[in-house]
């Protein structure tokens, strides 16, 4: 179960949904890069690359399309939307450093370049200045989620390496992927709005919005390990399963072949006998258990929509349908 | 050079300046502990060991004593306590992960008995908790002040990390310390100040308290570290200057000696060659240069003192006193 990558996932001038905050992407980025501007020369470089490895910029997109559509002041969205990608980019150097992870989306990690000490102190920095931007929205509620958000998510990693491996409920499936991944999305878009001038209404529903386009983004990339593109993924087909971590289409095929001696083993720790796993990984895959899974990402991505209805017509609320309809149509 | 350990460094009941503010530290660690409430149990089971190593809760001491003597409303004082030793929790959990440390002050560190991950985690769930807990001191400057710190103390720590081993200036070194360990001093003090009704002098006046006596805490550490209780200490003697770290006794050593062969070979990486360091650490410790950097720290203490005139006469008061005077006559 990877999480949105660093890196370019697909020409950025092609993702209709920036183009209305284009130039303000341009400042966040700014934002970000200017934190390590008091550093040592080594952590410069080390935020240069990690910031030079692209990626579309899914989340400071959301912050600044909802910001926008609300008029929220620029300078507040801007370095909230920073914050969020900079708290972002720190979960990723600590992950990947977890995982020893050498490449991510083919640019090296942080790790494969550093020593285990300067990857974790470069991730701690990172967490600093994420909330040092966060503290600096001025707003006492969002940083309140701010910080909260942040303990979700290492809680969330903290439980997936706890808890026992092999199979688990839907209910754990949909828990794992809020904290991993929905409860940032969730944060960018509902804190877009809270510092707007938006109504409480206005705030839920950019919540569920971010919310649901989180979910969906999870089980889409959840997916991805099964039938994505194997060289532009990076890892062998199934690398979810394989590690033990039975994601959204393995739990369909479990609920469907209950009776599957693959299925019977991943409880006992099955998931470590690699060539039974991979058997099982085949056998997902030609079921339809990813479109199953796909189904529900579209359904949450379809609530996701339906939220929209609650703003006016504007470039910025286009923007938001095609970001989300993206989510689920994008390939890698 | 060590950093305050979480470690009981002396008999709690022995030590005057806590009697303040007994009750409220119990309240401060019933904090602590409750962040991890709703956590996985092994996490739980991470921060009672953190928690149970004891030490004398200098900080929040600090914070607490600082809060009562200027009528701090108490749950902000105990609040913002718990953030604050927690914070300097999460960054022992990765120091110690980062210097392979076993043992600290005699006891199993988080990495002797779990995986690296787990490690790098549970530091940053810490971290992120200590965040909440600053938040909700429901105080926007402080939660500014508190990131910073934050960013201060990992900021000081990669530049120690990638900065070239060897003779410092004495400016290089108070940096150092000031960054490792005075920061969060002083952040304690003013902070309890702030959240406070005290006027901006008074703010200043704790502000300037914390950082003379964070001070000179990390130059008496440095003096331990080279005629400590090395069985207390737990690591042999100048093993700062066995790794390459030039503390205030070897600076002013290097002063007074400039052509000693052994200080001459430190710029070109002398400190490698354990035997010649062995030979320097002993003519430090034969030297006076340990007695001219406590007499810095005792001007440091002085200069906290004096501070104190700014505040009326009562129990809280002669509290401080007491722990400025203990900073600079502790044995461990």
């Amino acid at each position: 179960m990877r999480r949105g990558s660093l890196h370019g996932e697909t020409d950025l001038s092609a993702v209709s949904f920036i183009s209305p905050v284009t130039e303000e992407i341009k400042l966040v980025e700014e934002r970000m890069r200017s934190q390590a501007d008091e550093s040592h020369s080594d952590l410069r470089a080390a935020l240069d690359h990690l910031m030079s490895a692209g990626g579309k910029r899914v989340r400071p997109t959301l912050g600044l399309l909802v910001g926008n559509m609300l008029s929220a002041p620029l300078e507040r969205s801007v370095t909230f939307s920073a914050a969020v990608e900079l708290l972002h980019t720190a979960t990723l150097v600590h992950d990947d450093l977890i995982d020893g992870a050498l490449l991510r989306r083919g640019m090296a990690t942080l790790n494969a370049r550093w020593s285990p000490p300067a990857t974790v102190l470069t991730g701690d920095f990172l967490f600093a200045r994420a909330a040092v931007l966060a503290a600096e929205v001025d707003h006492l509620p969002l940083m309140k989620l701010f910080s909260e958000t942040l303990a979700t998510i290492v809680n969330g990693e903290l439980t997936q390496m706890f808890a026992s491996r092999g199979l688990v409920s839907r209910e754990n499936y949909y828990k794992r992927i809020y904290a991993k991944t929905a409860s940032l999305f969730e944060l960018t878009s509902r804190g877009a709005a809270m510092v707007s001038d938006a109504s409480a209404d206005m705030v839920e529903a950019m919540r569920d919005f971010g919310y649901q386009i989180g979910m969906a983004f999870q089980i889409v990339d959840d997916i991805l390990d099964f039938n994505g593109d194997q060289n532009a993924v990076g890892k062998p087909l199934g690398s979810d399963l394989l590690n033990g971590l039975v994601t959204l289409p393995a739990i369909y095929y479990a609920e469907i072949n209950p009776d599957d001696m693959d299925v019977l083993s991943l409880p006992q720790g099955g998931w470590t006998h690699t060539e039974n796993m991979t058997r099982l990984v085949e056998n997902i895959r030609a079921s339809s258990c990813a479109q199953k899974a796909m189904v529900e990402a579209e359904q949450c991505v379809d609530r996701a929509l339906t939220r929209l209805n609650a703003c006016e017509k504007c470039p910025e609320r286009d923007a938001l349908e095609s970001l989300a309809k993206y989510i689920v149509d994008r390939r890698i």
